[in-house]
């Protein structure tokens, strides 16, 4: 066979810093999406979870998504000045994400953005199972957005609030049960988790019904450190350019 | 500001294989390629580029892109025995993608599809520019294919053949105009080029016209690094299941 | 001819109030909207025009934008508590509308969602002219989001900042012009204008130009006091029931 | 707060004439259309309802939406002659839409371009009840041309033909069952009557599953009142200009 | 090599009766569309070419087209009781397909229909070339009905009257370097002519510019055609099933 | 009545070539699908089945497709030396097909293109029922590049291996089955078999369940027939032209 094999090493080094943005204003929170993005950072990756300064606790609807907005951007303007290469909005909502991309130098990736361009990779669709029905209008208008409607087969609520995630035992299995469920229903090839809460349990529910599972806060941490790594960021001469100032 | 930092260094070490294959049979190419993966793969992944071992020396047909596929498919059971944990399909047809994730344990991507899905991360659209007219419809095609088609605001072809890239001095020129045409006319973002044999000009394209130009090969190669490492690989329970015996 | 006629007088005569919301600050721009949406409001109608408390002087990024919900749902909280009817938000990337339709009793309506709807019953398509290039994909995400992509044939910017309208005099030619060129080149019906301080010259380039020429601001508050008098409002049992408490 | 308020009360008084055309022949029906677009007019709106002079008693296929069309067209000319300012076309299939812009100065709405239009500003999403399963396709190509499919969840038959509505008595039970199934598996946020003959049943269904409930003849009214108070009316430089003579 | 050849020579001779139907009342086009449906006809096949009995000289406006829909229906009612096997509809907007569908025992085939299928077969894309602008709305529209909506890339008017098609003299050449231009502008493969009255030069026109050319009349002369040899018609259990008496 | 008929009796003889290619190497299928071709084909039409002269045994995945295009280019390359003047590509996944468009002069049809074309002229949308379940997204996928996923309203799978339908003698009641499941829960009006082994029992069902039954190698063969009957073939100026030569 007339295969021509180049081996070789890869020796990037230099330190790139992303930082993952935890828009509400829940610490434990902040905490287990830091743990789940340094989990996957290469060698030379350095991870800074950042809560929001301002806004709700949690957020499970458009009100709430609408108040984390100003302490989200302003969590941006931070780590501007601090040196950061790339930002992670973590939070299925992508709140703010266009208005991030007009204030950063580097990449910005929301965790749902990244969740649903990664399982498209994966099969022919996929479903996501998320907190509250109340947000399923959501997130299947974040996936025509960003043109991943055609692989997403179906949203699935579990109906646990968010921060029940972290302290109903019983959140684990429920949540495993609509995943099962949504694979069934939907004929999809793997699951996407529609929340940040629910990074530490992606990869037993994975596990359990034996599918590709996504969680969004890793997928979009080794997202932005391939674009960095690219030497890619948002285009600044149309749209996305910094805003007028006022 | 209640910033809460979290700081870390990634430390993942285990060495990830990647195969990069070129399912045309110029060696030259092979070359190029493989030197533009190894550029952007992280410490601990090792790059193996492959000459496809049977099919047509480059591909600008429908008819070139169906001879090369069983020379691609056999590389990938080839690098099935040696334990390769994802693949690069590196033509910009994407040629065999569906029937290489059967074949594969580990995840498979074509170079359009990481170039497409990358782009969109960068603004609100992008322009492909690509070797021959004849082509264009294909490109178009797989960014509908990909959910891309909403980000695709143009393809533009140069009228170089593949071969020439390597060979045509006034070939970077010439691309470079049409990517800067292409900018101006689709009121784009970005450009994706949309030829393996244009992974070497990409960053100095970059520079000169100074918007974002996305490699379809250090994208893939970044894409299915970040795949390996998120532990994640094409569904094997239903359409991508191994191909039945015959 | 076999006509039927039955005569009649409508007689609604119970007060019917509608507060139009001003995103910005800009209290010019405030007196203006008020006057554009007393002119087409119905007798019975109590129109308030407000200016949002806190927020940018013009909305003119995705920066500005966000940076004014929070004035704007501020608004809509005071204008439940003083019995408002229904709402207009009276800029045309239509900020907070989810939000604000969480939190009002009454219908919320966006003047960019009120004019497309309203240039979609003129003919086969229409034409957006607005202020900024950086403002045109807002307003295509917009006619998509609301079912309008298919009439909207174009969106066409003028490069006037928003506050410039008001004092440059040359940019009701400059916006005529745009408009008139709008018609040809997207063979378009009627035009619609992109910024709710373009509602007072609306009539007069409809005059000059001799086609349909939609302001937001009027075809929403017209669309509003509609609403209202159907006795129709947000559904509240699902997507836009009150946000959870925090 | 920074509020501004700005108010004052319209003063409109010069007469709007109104044609509300029921396209069958069945005078019964005609009179129900009438009094509930008479229930919303605005003072100062004259209601005209009309009853086509030539076609088939109900409208129940394609067929008969054809038949209907030249009486129609016929009452659309006696209008213009008698000063009409628009007019409503009192049937859910919209017959003959195109060709009544044709011969009309005014705007004309169809009532199921009306209600699919309000439905779509009280959630994400509305289903349509009907009357005929033979009719859903024709409600389904309709959502599609108004851009109104993307809110459109279902549309559901109640195999009740459409002139038992006015004389079988379980028919208002048989729609109300309907409507709260419609709600339940589409999980929408609204309904849209699919029949001008169940203009009379609207509220009462409303009131009894408590969700927002739309009918065509009353949306269509405010609608062209609305057009016709802004000075708005179908494009006359192109495709709706007065068809050639003959 | 393995080839298996099985030759037989087809020998279907039961008589199959398609009328083709002229829906305006000029039967010199009739006289030329009868004529154009022969040329392709197979032996056995029986071609009656009809005028519409009551209707417009030609259709050019929504009006003309809803006018012309009783007297193609009436016709349709004098095919079935003459024993008619299939129907053409030889105007391009396919005015009353779905009533005549009800009708018909046997398929009922429109030009506009049979010219973009049999186009798309042919390449990516083909151009619509028609004669007055104001009926290029409706050729999208059909397109669009169609799924052909992909495959049509522009439409493009002559601003020639329907019936100086058969007595100007330049008319042959104007339309001829619209087909040209079409090609260049829309990168097409082929040319779907947009009108009955052009059916006789659709072979010079090819023979021309040298790309396919593609005459609804004749393509859906062999489209009933094959129809009626495969059994297949109209579909009778649900929308298409006979209307109701009334 | 004012009908005008013009009575003639078509009379093409030239001999007109068809190869029908089974792309598997099993000839017993190909022996079937000549007989399915030979029984639609027009006197004066030859058809010529062919068994593929390399490939797999039968075509279940995406890697069985891939492997018996070479073959059947290779039949293609045939059917040009011996003067075919059109093909059939007699499997449901159309494998090659713009390859095959590239090296042959005639036009080249698939039976899924065929077959869905052909279904969707027989009423508001069409069921597919195929062999296997991983075989139903490449099924979906072809609906949507023929544009025709408007019409297909769903794709079932009767889990039977593709040479099992010769042999297995529960697999016409299976089918038949899975036919009359379709119509009732995707509520359409014809159904598409997804498989060119199905072709014998296409009118048996079709009796059965008293609905249109589609086979596509029979739609194909009349498709081909008419194409080289309208002298269309084709496009030969852009994308489909010959390959360049290597």
């Amino acid at each position: 066979m007339r295969i021509t094999p180049i081996r070789c090493l890869g020796a990037r080094l230099a330190v790139l810093r992303i930082w993952v943005i935890n828009p509400n204003t829940t610490e434990s929170m902040t905490t287990a999406i830091g743990r789940c993005a340094r989990a996957v950072a290469g060698p030379g990756t350095e991870i800074t979870a950042v809560t929001s300064p301002i806004g709700p606790p949690s957020i499970e609807s458009h009100y709430d998504e609408a108040m984390s907005v100003p302490g989200l951007l302003q969590a941006i303007e931070q780590g501007e000045h601090s040196g950061a290469d790339g930002y992670v909005i973590a939070c299925f909502g992508d709140p703010g994400l266009d208005a991030a991309r007009e204030l950063a130098r580097g990449p910005v990736i929301g965790i749902a953005e990244a969740a649903m361009h990664t399982a498209s990779h994966l099969g022919r669709g996929f479903s996501v199972v998320t907190t509250l029905a109340r947000t399923t209008g959501r997130a299947a208008e974040l996936a025509e957005r960003y043109g991943m409607d055609r692989f997403c087969l179906g949203v699935h609520a579990c109906e646990i609030p968010v921060l029940d995630l972290e302290t109903d035992s019983r959140a684990r299995a429920i949540v495993t049960d609509a995943c099962r469920t949504a694979i069934k229903v939907d004929r999809s090839d793997s699951i996407v988790l529609g929340c940040a809460g629910m990074a530490d349990i992606c990869h037993s529910i994975s596990e359990e019904i034996g599918v590709p599972v996504v969680d969004g806060v890793s997928a979009a941490t080794v997202l932005v450190q391939s674009l960095v790594t690219l030497g890619l960021r948002t285009a600044k001469h149309g749209e996305y350019a910094s805003p007028p100032k006022k």
